[in-house]
């Protein structure tokens, strides 16, 4: 039998990218990427409308068919194997990115009477224009009694489905009505290539309140949030649903013939993007955690049980690995919040002086940070530049930065937000210890943790914890190629479960970053003073973030 | 009889200046400025040597000599009157800014044993190396019942002459043997122009616990603080004491010849440079605020009672006009915030297009910040970059921002920060009404005054006051230059009462900042935002800042 091949897209914030991957071992044939054109818009539509919230991220959804023509042509050209080897292509997409759509499944924004309507487009997954409604549906479960069940995670985020689907409804009802459904862009693109109807169980679980036993919520618990909302699941969600590994359908053969693919290949359900990275970065065991950081980070470990609060949910069971529970947070900002303090708070002396060293400024200021002792910054921010996931899910708060004197300088302002981003993953995996998880090693992937050997060693020291980092940039790529793999299943050339794609397929680098004795105390002593930090401006007893956040608003 | 005129000399924290202003109306004639050669000493002393505390600022003695000389020179030369014409000299100075001198007045920094050690230079107002020795003394007079004495605020500043003298003693013991006197700074340069021993009651009230019925702080309190203090107001300081407006002796002949000056003319006390501001900037009723913006702030106004908590302080009765205390606060960065702002985080972007338009970045900041609304930035700071005098009276706090997201603009920090003093200013003046002043409308003086309309205008609102801004850009040497005249008295062509100086000599612009009611309101509410945060990093609640002191320390 001929080597076979997989196809893994992974659809991130701003751009999307193809892999095409040996199912024998892991290794990337060749792999292309394309920018959205349209990006993120968060002014205004593609015909110049302004948007009127100041918390909105909307996407256009046609920048997602021409990545997946493109990339895969480019894949499918340049790596050199015939069509008839490639067996299966899996994807992953940022979650809850999602869009409402009509009974051909296009886009309600592609229709000439929702052009200038922002509710018609895709709302990105971190649209926060939805927060009140976030705010009325956590108030509702608590009201019910609800709230501490073990999914929600005892409030319940702007950047889940049903807040996104709720503004809509308020806000835009003419485009709820109009819906023949309403879907993650994941589920849109498989639905796309199979000319079916399924949906991922994965992003259900996690995205849309969705389990295996109960399905969605329940009738009585919509209609009293909105009289609309009563026949949701049946009339706009869908409920023919396909696990992670499992096939969403198979390739049509129009979409074959545009990719260059054969017709009839098992399309993987698609997951969420940081969910394949477990996977991809070689994340199967229950010692381990999983750790992506880029724009922003996600942290991923397994349990035996179940945990939903503080920002940690654990999904469904099996939504990701089989018998697991997979505990899930994350910090909503990191490599973003470093590139706003990059594009916005360092002074020309330093960029003049990095310009005439060779260096882009991350790496100019990392040179200067990485010789100070921790804690002779004498600075502690809160990585909320994006709002806060752990441990208060609230879109409403914001980044702070505290300690600063007249001496302070550039690269310890710089050094402070990674060490931000450090204690606020280390808040996440002291949780993630509560709900079960026994982490002994981190396996780190993304692009900062491959650029920024200064943010891993800070990270080591701060967590405690020896870190390796996955052998490839694309591990989310990879992920879906694993999930493409298993849903070819063995007899095609893939594999019957993931756990095997797995130990075939994902590599580590050699590099170990550990942790060094002294710095871990210093980090302990700092790490207090941010939880006494984290502590105070929890919303329950400080109304300053919020009080800020409605003055922001007018 | 000739017109008459009067030297006044200011003393700031970079620089000093001598104006030759005409008695008759206040009119400068000629003014001339010099930089301090060593400017501040907070890294190593002039042969090289490291100092060790994070939080150190010496200065150069010699420097205010060679000030003295050259400006005053330099505005008897240029000015064109005769020497006979003029009649006295005052000056006021940083403080408090004390150094040990031996029996001829000659500083310790000057002999060759004790050039490579850092107590004998000195200590610069903003030297906060002696915050422990201040904790320390604000604990003894707790324990010993006597905090609450109306003088000493609740609280002792390091900032104040006890914290650096009891430093001296515990680091350097050999220093304070070998000092004959420990004085302000002020006081050194009188005495050198007048071969006198005279202290300013002015200093001696607000900087040295010194009240004119009591003297100096007890023996018995001393000693409990150090036995080596026992002695310390006969052995180092002095009692002969000259309040405002009074002469501390006539100018030498030696003196006399080095500025070209006639010998025997009165040289006024020294006086604290912000408070020579007063009447300088025309301050003479209760209804009016005195406040200076410059790289710190003061704010000064009449009480007809003492009062001295939260860091305002009233000091001594008749210490700046007769029959008024006046009371005391302001904030400790000001201008320099705004200075570490541009000089450390705007981004090469702004510089470039500042510079494309013929800008400085301070002016480029206000033109993006003044389209501003008040609180759409979304942000609050507290303004504690160099420590916090109101409320908390505390070197250890530091600054911070709150409310930073990603699409958070460096103009709208700029406006924070800006804000941040105006609140600041404005927790002040509620201090000095519950103090028992009752002020209607805000005179201004300083470089910040003068230079930024887009700051006037933002503390107009958030003040609710009107605010006119001093027709002269030097107030504080002004200041001094009345206290001359004071000095001369009537029958040598000056005045006999301050009152009657600031009557003639002081003038206000046409312009007036006036609070816009939307404005107000809105910044009212900003207010909340603010005190809840000041109240949050209380030291006596939060441990924060303390605690990022100490790691920064080591």
């Amino acid at each position: 039998m001929n080597k076979k091949y997989v196809i893994g897209l992974d659809y991130g914030t701003l751009s999307g990218r193809a892999v095409l991957v040996d199912c024998s071992d892991g290794r990337v044939i060749t792999s292309a990427v394309k920018n959205y054109e349209h990006a993120v818009m968060d002014q205004c539509l593609p015909g110049g409308e302004a948007l009127v919230g100041a918390d909105w991220a909307l996407q256009y959804p046609q920048d997602y068919l021409d990545v997946l023509q493109e990339t895969v042509q480019k894949v499918v050209a340049s790596g050199g194997v015939a069509a008839e080897d490639i067996i299966g292509i899996g994807l992953d997409f940022t979650s809850c990115t999602m869009l409402p759509v009509d009974e051909k499944g296009e886009p309600l924004c592609a229709q000439e009477r929702f052009k200038s309507e922002p509710h018609a487009y895709v709302k990105l997954w971190k649209h926060h224009g939805g927060q009140p409604q976030a705010d009325r549906i956590s108030a509702l479960l608590e009201k019910r009694g609800e709230i501490n069940n073990i999914q929600y995670g005892g409030k319940i985020s702007s950047e889940l489905l049903l807040p996104k689907i709720l503004q809509i409804v308020e806000e835009a009802p003419d485009v709820y009505e109009a819906a023949d459904q309403i879907l993650e862009a994941g589920d849109w693109l498989t639905q796309k290539l199979t000319g079916g109807k399924k949906r991922s169980g994965n992003l259900a679980g996690y995205k849309a309140m969705w389990t295996p036993e109960t399905g969605y919520p329940s009738k009585d618990f919509l209609k009293e949030l909105s009289p609309m909302l009563e026949n949701l699941a049946e009339d706009k969600l869908g409920s023919d649903i396909a696990l992670a590994g499992e096939a969403a359908g198979y390739l049509t053969g129009e979409w074959a013939d545009r990719l260059g693919l054969k017709a009839g290949i098992p399309v993987a359900a698609a997951i969420i993007d940081s969910h394949a990275g477990m996977p991809g970065s070689g994340v199967g065991s229950p010692e381990h955690m999983m750790m992506v950081v880029g724009t922003s980070s996600v942290m991923l470990a397994l349990s035996k049980q179940g945990y939903a609060k503080n920002g940690v949910v654990s999904g469904v069971k099996a939504a990701i690995l089989p018998d697991n529970f997979a505990l899930e947070s994350g910090l909503a900002a990191v490599g973003d919040m470093f590139g706003w303090f990059v594009d916005n708070a360092v002074p020309e002396e330093y960029a003049k002086k990095a310009a005439s060293e060779g260096m882009n400024l991350h790496t100019y200021l990392s040179k200067k940070a990485e010789k100070l002792v921790p804690g002779a910054n004498g600075l502690v921010a809160l990585d909320w530049w994006n709002g806060n996931k752990t441990p208060y899910v609230d879109g409403r708060l914001s980044g702070a930065l505290v300690g600063c004197r007249l001496s302070t300088k550039p690269e310890e302002i710089y050094r402070a937000l990674i060490e931000a981003t450090a204690f606020g993953t280390r808040k996440i995996l002291d949780l993630f210890t509560e709900a079960g998880a026994d982490i002994q090693m981190i396996i780190a992937s993304g692009g900062i943790a491959e650029k920024n050997p200064l943010l891993m060693q800070i990270y080591s020291d701060v967590l405690n914890r020896e870190i390796m980092v996955s052998d490839t940039d694309q591990t989310a790529a990879l992920g879906s190629a694993m999930y493409a793999s298993v849903a070819a299943k063995e007899e095609k050339g893939g594999y019957d479960t993931i756990g095997e794609a797995v130990s075939c397929m994902a590599h580590l680098k050699d590099l170990v970053y550990r942790p060094d004795a002294d710095r871990v105390e210093r980090y302990n002593k700092l790490y207090e003073v941010y939880c006494e930090l984290v502590d105070m401006f929890d919303p329950k007893k400080c109304s300053v973030m919020s009080k800020l956040h409605e003055l922001r608003q007018g």
